[in-house]
Order: structure tokens, then C-alpha cells, then sequence
């Protein structure tokens, strides 16, 4: 079962009525998906079936490992045939990525004790906190996109009817990639809101669009340190949240020339961090140069 | 800065409105949290700062590691002194927690590749998709507890009213432990909802109160696989959530024997598994044995 959707029967009660309804519901589907990099297994994360091809490139870029197309030899998901795997009873199908890296990138987990990691929190595997910040490969102070509060302000409508699924189970987190303009460039699912960007991420990865300079990246629920780190990692200069931000997030957002959007809402929004990338509204126009916040 | 919110200036935005706010906002804080037992670095989990070494329990609860109070010789939070600890720059202070087991109490490393894990997630640490399942010490199905649909709905308002920091942040999952009459035993809340429930869970190991038989979990969001895993090890019969369950949640409970709860909202919610814990509400009254739900 690799669906992105499970059918349940369940029992629906609402106080005061006594009568049961039993019928059936759709839940959003979690499985695991093994990553498995030259044959060796280094994550194990629950994800929502579909675009795992995606997740396991977008993994790959969120741990630093590669950061072009051309990086990656070949990802395959294990369909049970001629693959080397020792399948284990109650394993499933399609629940296994095996990553080939091109020649010449490196991929030693010897170097780093404990490599194995989940990008479901993007933290375990690091065994010092020192160790927490994985450094960026691109300079976001040197992306100088402009967006305007009301391209930001309608972007969580567009990827809430972007999504597929989330209507029919109420359960999946979604992020969605737009350009500065508010065109939606792709949107992607999961039970984990970072398996949805991390998803994201490797489509970019695979589309040869890495870093994602010039767009904006939207998320259905919170920004946590690990999201503004793979969203830094991606090269994406403005990161908007449904809902609050952490503080390490904002930290660590100002540290990168991360412009951080939280609590976008209806017309209004918080900025945590680079808030000059963002246009004012003013009666001289969008265009006027004189109309961005300036940082704090 | 081990606090559990955090001060910072942000820059308001309101569509329309070319008036630039800055004021100062509370978030959330969120700080790395390394566990060591016996002076090895086993996890790295991002955290709401506070109730620590509840959350340090916790995590040895959920990953199979203790099942009682005696198991746990100590666990004692870093100060900075006479720790023995290598502190790289940037390490912060009360980051650390360092666990020693009682005698007798095995931890082996060596006998599971790649412990290291994150009580954030649930899975990684595993390195085979057979492994994810951690079997309970305690018999759910042995648990006859009823609760009534009307305790139930009466619980997200009860946990909200609990929540101290929510409020001025907006950015805290939180967790709540009820007895079957709806009364409150204890809360807790982190960025992380997996965190919450550790935090819960090694609050009750501390206590002498696991297995909880006979209680209720409410957690502020979605339920996962990972916290499904969590309330069977700590002997929960009824989990209920205010948000979607996953397909691999509702499988897991059903299972092992745990009553599974969703959408509970206003005075309605749906059942995914067990539902004969829940009586019916009957103008026979709550005792009347015909009127608890039949599983499907």
C-alpha cells in the first residue's frame, strides 16, 4: 500500500446524540521510507507516499550532501525486483531509496559519527550541538527580490486550492514554491511539514533551479529552526508561515539574510528578519524604491 | 538563554496600510537538547526549553529504554560545571542532560546500529523499516476504562485554559494527561508535540504512575505513528487528538488495543479504533452497560 490516501471505517459520535454512524473515512497516508545512499542506509523517515523521488533528492540537499542536479547519479525506489535489498516481513514495497551520487561527490558517513538522520526533524544525527548548523552554500544577503505584502497575503489561498488532498483527509501539512509575483511554481504533501519542503526542495534539485534565488516559499503550519535551515540551504530568500515562528527560527533567518513571514493571515503578517525585501504598500506604487521596510 | 519564550522586535504588515509597525513579540523558544547516557551522546532534539528532565524520562520511556521510576538512577540538567562535558563555543548552558541508568538496567548501543535518535520524530535511529515497531510492556486490551463522549469534548477547552505560553506566543503544542472523569493531572507544551508528550510521559515515570491505565492523552494536533508508539509504551488506553490522525496511527492503535480519537471538536469527534471505551450518550445514563459503542 504506497497510496497517498488510506480508507478507514471509523464510528462518528457527537455529544447528546445517541445514535452511532459508522462509515468510511479517508486519512492521510504515513509510511516509511528508507534512504539508502551506495547500498548503506542512512534514514529512515515517516512520509506520505508520492514524490518520494522528490523527498529523497530534497534530503539529500537539506543534509549538505549535494547541491546540483548533476550531483546525483540516479534515485531509485525499490520495487521488489533485482534490487540487492534484504527485505524484511511487513516491509513494503516501495518504501526504499536507493541513491547513487555522481563521481567524485562524497558521501562518507565515517567522517560524521552517527550520520544517520530523519528529515523529518533535520536535527538527530548531529551529536553536538555545535554541530547543529549546517553552513550554506549560497549567500542570500545577495538576492535582492522585492515582494509586496499583497502578493504575500494571497499566497496561502493559492496553495490551499493547490492541494489535492488535504480537503479530502484534513490531515497533511502542504509548502508551496511561488515566484515573487505570486505564481505558484509547485506545491507538495505530507504528514511531515518537512518532508512537504523537503519534497519541494528536490524537485528544484532535479528541475536544475537550485538556489531558488528570487522566490518565496510558503508553509502551512510553523517555521522551526530546521525549516528556515533548509529553506537557507535551498538558496530561497523569503520563507512565509501560516503560523509562528520559533525563535532559533528568526535567529537563525537573520544570521542567513532570510527574509522570515509568519502569522500570514487574512491582510496581515509578522516579519521576523530582512523585512527591506518586502514592498509597502503605497499610493506612489509597487514600484516606488523608496517603499521597502527598512531591517530593524 | 534557556527561557521559554523570547523577546524580539518584528515588523508588523497590513495590506493597505503603509504604516510600518515595529514592536516587540514574544516567540517561542526553541533550543537544541542533547541526552548522553552514562557520557554517550544518544539523541539531539529541538526544544522548548523547561521541564527538562521530564523530557529527558520521557525519552527514555518512548524508546524502550525504561519502564519505571527505579530504572533511572538520576538524570541530572548541565550547569556548566563539573560536568565533564567538552562545551564547544556556541553550546549553551542547560543543554545537556545527562542520564545514569540504574544497575542492572541495559543500554547497549552496540546491539542497535545507529541508535542515536530524536524523541522529535519517533523513527530515525532505525535502520530497517521492520524495526520501527517498539513493542509495549503493558496490555492495552486489559484496560476497561469507559470515558464519556462528554468528558471528551470538554477536553481541548480544559487543556487550552492550562496552557501558559500559548497564549502569548501562539507557537506551542501542547499535551495533556485527564483522568476518565476529565479531571486535569498535568500539561505540558513544546514546540515539538512529540517533545509535549515526552515531557508528559516522563513526568508520570518520575511519578510512579506509569502505566497510566485508566487515562486519557490529548495532544493540541495531529496524531502520528510516532505518538500512537508513544501512548501504548506509556500504557495510555485512550489518545485523543484535536486534528487528523494518520492511516498508520489508526493501524498501530488498533492493534495495540488503544482507543484512537480525532477531530475532537466542539461537541463532536471521530473514533478510529477501540471504540467501546467511549459510552454512549443515553438518556439511560452514563452506567447503562448497552450504550458504550461496539468496534466496528
Amino acid at each position: 500500500m504506497t497510496g497517498r490516501t488510506a480508507r478507514r471505517r471509523i464510528t462518528r459520535i457527537r455529544v447528546g446524540d445517541p445514535r452511532v454512524a459508522e462509515q468510511a473515512d479517508l486519512l492521510a497516508a504515513e509510511e516509511p521510507l528508507g534512504i539508502r545512499i551506495g547500498g548503506q542506509a542512512v534514514s529512515l523517515t515517516m512520509r506520505t507516499p508520492g514524490d518520494d523521488v522528490d523527498l529523497t533528492a530534497g534530503f539529500l540537499v537539506s543534509e549538505g550532501v549535494v547541491s546540483t542536479a548533476a550531483d546525483v547519479a540516479g534515485i531509485r525506489i525499490c520495487d521488489g525486483t533485482a534490487c540487492g535489498h534484504d527485505h524484511q516481513p511487513g516491509d513494503e514495497i516501495g518504501n526504499i531509496a536507493d541513491v547513487t551520487l555522481a563521481p567524485g561527490v562524497c558521501f562518507e558517513p565515517g567522517l560524521r559519527r552517527n550520520f544517520l538522520t530523519s528529515s523529518a526533524c533535520g536535527v538527530c544525527g548531529k551529536t553536538s550541538i555545535s554541530e547543529l548548523r549546517v553552513s550554506g552554500r549560497f549567500d542570500l544577503f545577495e538576492d535582492r527580490v522585492r515582494v509586496t505584502a499583497e502578493v504575500l497575503a494571497g499566497l496561502p489561498d493559492a496553495l490551499r486550492s493547490a492541494q489535492r488532498v488535504f480537503d479530502r483527509t484534513g490531515g497533511l501539512h502542504a509548502a508551496g514554491l511561488f515566484t515573487a509575483d505570486g505564481d505558484l511554481l509547485a506545491v507538495r504533501e505530507d504528514v511531515g511539514r518537512h518532508n512537504a519542503v523537503d519534497k519541494l526542495v528536490g524537485w528544484a534539485l532535479q528541475e536544475g533551479r537550485l538556489p531558488l534565488g528570487g522566490c518565496v516559499l510558503l508553509v502551512s503550519g510553523r517555521a522551526s529552526f530546521e525549516l528556515v535551515q533548509k529553506a537557507v540551504l535551498a538558496g530561497v530568500p523569503v520563507l512565509a508561515a501560516v503560523s509562528a515562528p520559533s525563535s532559533l527560527a528568526a535567529e537563525l533567518a537573520q544570521e542567513a539574510g532570510l527574509t522570515l513571514v509568519g502569522f500570514l493571515r487574512g491582510s496581515a503578517m509578522n516579519v521576523y528578519s530582512s523585512p527591506e525585501r518586502i514592498r509597502s504598500p503605497s499610493p506612489a506604487g509597487p514600484d516606488a524604491s523608496a517603499a521597502t521596510y527598512r531591517p530593524s
